[in-house]
């Protein structure tokens, strides 16, 4: 275990760099993993970290030091409070963070499984929400296209709470190059006058794609679209949220296929 | 139509006192309304607003000239950009902001239909997300627990999009206060354990507690439930993201109630 004691320190400067900019995040292609919990999600399903900063506050907790425990000593950095603080975006954290590379996925040939493509949602929080319900429900691919929140970014992986670890995510996956490789029908939400949800038979496999917050599904998806479902709301609102519209359908999906 | 041409303005110094501080809106008594949807929600369920201000760019859009040309002229005032762009939360907005005063609710002698009960929710996205999908499932009642997110702060407004004006809304609502209340069964969701909320009959009225994204329901809540709900997950995540969970729990009862 090394201190970092200096904000002159090579590690920490990168650290600090990069905790500062979701855009310097995506080039590098490393990401930071603040908190415990995320810190124990990425140990059991991935492995060894690059490095692991923890503050001398943090390892009184006993939960923080099991955690320090299962990390090769070489790879692990105590520094000062007052240090950590500034790589933080989190307001009483417990002073722990993991830099990792990020986890490329490959584009896979063919998609026969139940899939989900992110068309623009720009809200690192719907992100993050959308990846849970996903990871939750059991399925394991989804693309992000163009215009949506990094996924790899903290916020996105801070409300994501360990489904990336669990996900196949592919970054920037072009309609047209994507839709060619889609072996199952391809379905959006619409607010209006398509077939109620509960009507649809989904005990197949789908592509579920959700599209961004203001203007919803793209056109390059649009002339894609296999499946239209409502989700009937019968109160005065016209729309949900995208996040709480992608739990909707995927745990509906989840009940149709109970004991299948 | 009366202009703001300097940052001294006494009404503009109220507005930006209260557009930095959710304290200060909450003390006040007072929302403000940011964007054309927004402002045409509040316009059409509670009349007018105590002042609209909007920048010249804005009125050079028509769907902004049509809201404006609903408030009364003397409400009206127009900003330069400069100025507005420090009472604004959003990076592209519109230009046009309402300065209302909240919609207080009086706490009923008796809850008797499906109402939701935010138990501590501290995330400004979640309670207007779970805001969002209540208003579009029909409920009526939403009570905040201490510790929820304040309801009428400029984040939770802006992520409710208009289910504030189709809602009751009671802050601040005592637990114990509150189940004296409630003639009907107080039902949470738990992880583990408990039947799985397809099995449960949801056909009746329910009082759903979601509880704070960390710690969960609080022991108060805890102590009244009538009945425990879990949403089964076929993947390997344990839980859901609070509204989404929310989501999934109120839409499933829809889905059960439909035809009734």
């Amino acid at each position: 275990m090394k201190a970092i004691t200096s904000r002159d320190n090579p590690l920490y400067k990168r650290l600090k760099a990069l905790a500062g900019s979701t855009p310097q995040q995506r080039r590098s292609g490393h990401a930071l993993l603040e908190g415990l919990h995320l810190a124990s999600a990425y140990l059991d399903a991935a492995g060894q970290p690059e490095t692991c900063v923890v503050t001398e506050g943090a390892l009184q907790h006993e939960e923080a030091r099991a955690i320090v425990a299962r990390i090769e000593d070489k790879r692990v950095h105590t520094l000062p409070d007052a240090l950590f603080g500034q790589l933080s975006s989190v307001v009483h954290g417990v002073g722990m963070l993991l830099l990792v590379e990020k986890i490329e996925a490959m584009l896979p040939e063919r998609v026969a499984s139940t899939c989900i493509v992110l068309d623009g949602v720009q809200d690192a929080g719907n992100v993050g929400s959308i990846l849970r319900s996903a990871a939750a429900a059991g399925i394991q691919n989804v693309f992000c296209a163009p215009g949506t929140a990094y996924a790899w970014s903290s916020k996105v992986l801070r409300s994501g709470m360990g489904a990336h670890f669990l996900l196949n995510i592919f970054e920037d996956a072009e309609p047209a190059d994507l839709i060619a490789r889609l072996g199952v029908p391809v379905t959006i939400t619409d607010s209006h006058g398509a077939k109620a949800l509960y009507d649809c038979d989904l005990s197949g496999q789908l592509a579920w794609v959700f599209g961004n917050e203001g203007a919803g599904v793209s056109q390059a998806w649009r002339d894609a679209v296999t499946h239209r479902v409502t989700i009937p709301q019968p109160g005065g609102m016209e729309s949900l949220n995208v996040a709480a519209a992608a739990a909707v359908c995927l745990f509906e999906q989840c009940r149709q296929q109970r004991g299948n």
